[in-house]
């Protein structure tokens, strides 16, 4: 498997009126941790997207909220990839306040969608050599 | 059971640039679907937060993304409660485009939560009355 | 002069832990206020790009915040049209709360800007015609 | 005067159809230069609402918008302070991609408000010793 971690402070903006960081701003959070996860084995998803004509569209999402973050916390976004991706990868995601507490879990299932073609294809070549030697 | 529609305008600020409606706004079509719900049952969210002291925090979260939403599509947001609350409340939320497609089909579990005495409490009966007569 | 008035409902996601409208979610408030607007003159932002092929990026924001807006608020947008576009139109906007004081006063400027041509262009013809009984 | 520099990655989230980071998220890129700024001079926003029960609710955001931000591009926030506050703050921004070019200035002013006494208040002593010796 392969894991790596990301650390994003809440912005103000991201919080609301509970003080909480807003459910729905995790989900942002997960994509910077799987882009940054993925950065970090070589691959762009910037690169896949415009010189590939890969987009990465997401197919499900599962998350469980388990304590609060709050404003200006730095929250490390934990991410793995516990399998070689097919025509679809997924990321399983922890998000951990300063304390080391864990404060959410879950997971993103995404497809390989060739943008020209239209439809679902299988992970690039060149995505999945840079993950095999982690498998 | 109880079920409830409400529509949402897909802003421009609220896609990406695959031309999506960004797959993190969707939390947010899912609370002003949740919001309208219990409006539609003579209950006000704002008023269970200001005058009864109780706040909903998100327990969970799941979404099954099946077809993008676009720019400008007028969105439909069906939102289901199946079960009576106890301490915790489930909507079962599916979304519809104009052509009455659907897009989108999940749900999200909230506890009420006491905001003073800082704990996991059961529904406020008046909650509950409102509700009572769909079950 | 050409003036519209559009209802938004302050959502949850939008408030921060000050418990106001969070001043980066007035942005967006501003674009669905002009995108009705031009609606209303019988004029598609979404056609305007997707059939003409021009965008409408801004290149001005002025905005004055002069009293919060909450959660659940109902928010009237009033966009004013003052003078005919050349390659730039600006909306001058004003919000409202439900006891129609004025929270938030400001204006946009966007350029027409031709997505092939890559460049600054005037307003279309049919854009012009629509506006023109207004000045 | 005192300047600082903060770097934000744009997040795909932030991208709108037309590929830019959208207009209405610069707001937020502010919030985090400011923050970042009195951070790097030993005050922290956090503290300034906790722990002094001072607010910095925003009164007046001017931005010109001079090129596009796109998706995973590093921008530098460049946030300077001219002159030391009163009840009231100015901070000075610019907005650079990775080729050094400048894609946003603007300005952003904020009172300092009393969260408990529900009026604005002159800057903190402590804030002014910190800035004391730039000016």
């Amino acid at each position: 498997m392969y894991s790596f971690e990301t650390i994003i402070r809440v912005r103000y903006g991201e919080t609301d009126q509970m003080g909480y960081l807003y459910y729905g701003n995790y989900a942002e959070y997960y994509e910077v941790g799987r882009v940054e996860t993925i950065r970090s084995l070589g691959i762009s998803y910037k690169a896949l997207e415009e010189e590939h004509g890969i987009w990465l569209p997401v197919v499900n999402l599962e998350m469980r909220f388990i304590r609060p973050a709050y404003y200006d916390d730095l929250i490390t976004v934990r991410t793995e990839i516990h399998a070689l991706p097919d025509a679809y990868i997924t990321f399983h995601v922890e998000l951990f306040n300063e304390q080391k507490k864990r404060i959410n879990a879950g997971r993103v299932k995404l497809c390989f969608f060739d943008a020209t073609l239209k439809k679902v294809v299988p992970a690039p070549e060149y995505v999945l050599e840079k993950l095999a030697p982690y498998f």
